[in-house]
């Protein structure tokens, strides 16, 4: 049981201010808290269990984070979800401090200019965490990682990639060696790319593609070869298709 | 302006049954709805708009679809719209009568296992699109293709792309001669697969994958390659690159 400044607390963490002033975000379900706290790469400040997920969840994860569960019925459980299925286990995690330098010779990164929608988002993690990318650099405007909807739809990839708030311009300048990719409708056809083993793949919103201003600073535009008739392809698909043509 | 019994018609349309019922669908925002008008693929029944979308939409079809027009204030759009922002326009479609004969020769077919998700229904509808697929056949538990949320993530795809709903392996039974591909996480590599000039690809469900049933018949599993750690790769990702690997 708990008191009722914890469900409102926890609620607020469905708001970006609150996670900001707060430094912490929520996790809902079995497999996306089990892997978070399998990965220990975000510290947990509290689990909200009903005793079903106690009793089936890993003894050593459990030894560890003992002090912390709290267990709590199915109707509580609900008071606390940001789902309409909040199923068995909520925690709440410390937001990692923004990484300020990152490593880009010898692997791809991905790069994310402005995407908005939680679910691409989420998904782009997934998929990068399916092709073995270690990090993505995300323009300041795109949607905040810890989003429900985007921690959500990670599907616990969450844990295996490195998301980095940042300027792309920046990076593309103060990295000169690295060859940039940026995708778009008028590019060369990703078939004639090649494989790579290095460089930064630019992915853009969702309406608007990549701005001008990092357009105009890549090496090469690329371009998902269309045998059909829709105008565009969905952000997450086209960076799914884009990895499977370039990753070696 | 409109009476409270057309706000409730339009508002029944959200749900499967009434749809069934009337066997009419809604489309919202200028884009779905200026596609699916110039497609012709849909009768259109009604059109609710601003002056602002009737002024602006083209005159050839406006003379065609004068006498469905309902001019109206943008509060009154708000009460027919399924979503937050209705945007200038929503229209009232006639629902097509399933298809019942299809053709698998000489071209590749997407069969549709149980897919859940409109969202992701519908983005694979526009993904079918761009690589000039013409046939869907999903499974009777598919999600509806006039769900709300699907008609909107079609992107307009959904005049181009017949979405036929029947019995996935009474398909395969009658047509042996064409080959099947099942996408799983155990086949062969698709970069093994090479390009394809016909076939029916089987897309299974979000959590179940394909029904077993159905894999038993299929010619061969294929999977996308995997470089990193994420246990699976959201169904219409999937079907992007699987699409981008086969179609020639």
């Amino acid at each position: 049981m708990f008191s009722k400044s914890i469900v409102k607390y926890i609620q607020s963490l469905q708001h970006k201010k609150f996670r900001d002033e707060h430094r912490a975000f929520v996790a809902e379900g079995p497999r996306v808290v089990g892997e978070l706290l399998k990965s220990r790469q975000f510290k947990c400040n509290n689990i909200y269990a009903t005793s079903g997920w106690i009793i089936n969840y890993k003894k050593d994860l459990l030894t560890e984070h003992q002090e912390k569960i709290t267990e709590v019925k199915d109707f509580e459980l609900e008071k606390l979800a940001s789902f309409s299925s909040p199923n068995s286990v909520i925690a709440e995690f410390r937001i990692k401090e923004n990484v300020e330098s990152v490593n880009f010779n010898n692997r791809i990164t991905l790069m994310l200019d402005d995407i908005r929608d939680p679910g691409n988002f989420g998904t782009i993690i997934r998929i990068a965490d399916w092709f073995g990318i270690e990090n993505i650099i995300c323009s300041a405007d795109t949607v905040d990682v810890y989003n429900p909807k985007v921690v959500q739809s990670t599907m616990a990839s969450l844990g295996r990639v490195n998301i980095i708030y940042g300027d792309i311009e920046y990076h593309i300048k103060n990295n000169p060696a690295i060859k940039t990719y940026a995708a778009t409708l008028d590019g060369k056809d990703i078939k004639e790319t090649g494989k790579i083993k290095e460089g930064m793949i630019i992915i853009g919103n969702e309406a608007k593609g990549i701005s001008s201003n990092v357009l105009d600073r890549v090496n090469e535009k690329i371009t998902i070869p269309r045998y059909g008739v829709a105008e565009s392809l969905n952000a997450a698909v086209a960076t799914g298709i884009i990895l499977y043509a370039l990753v070696e």
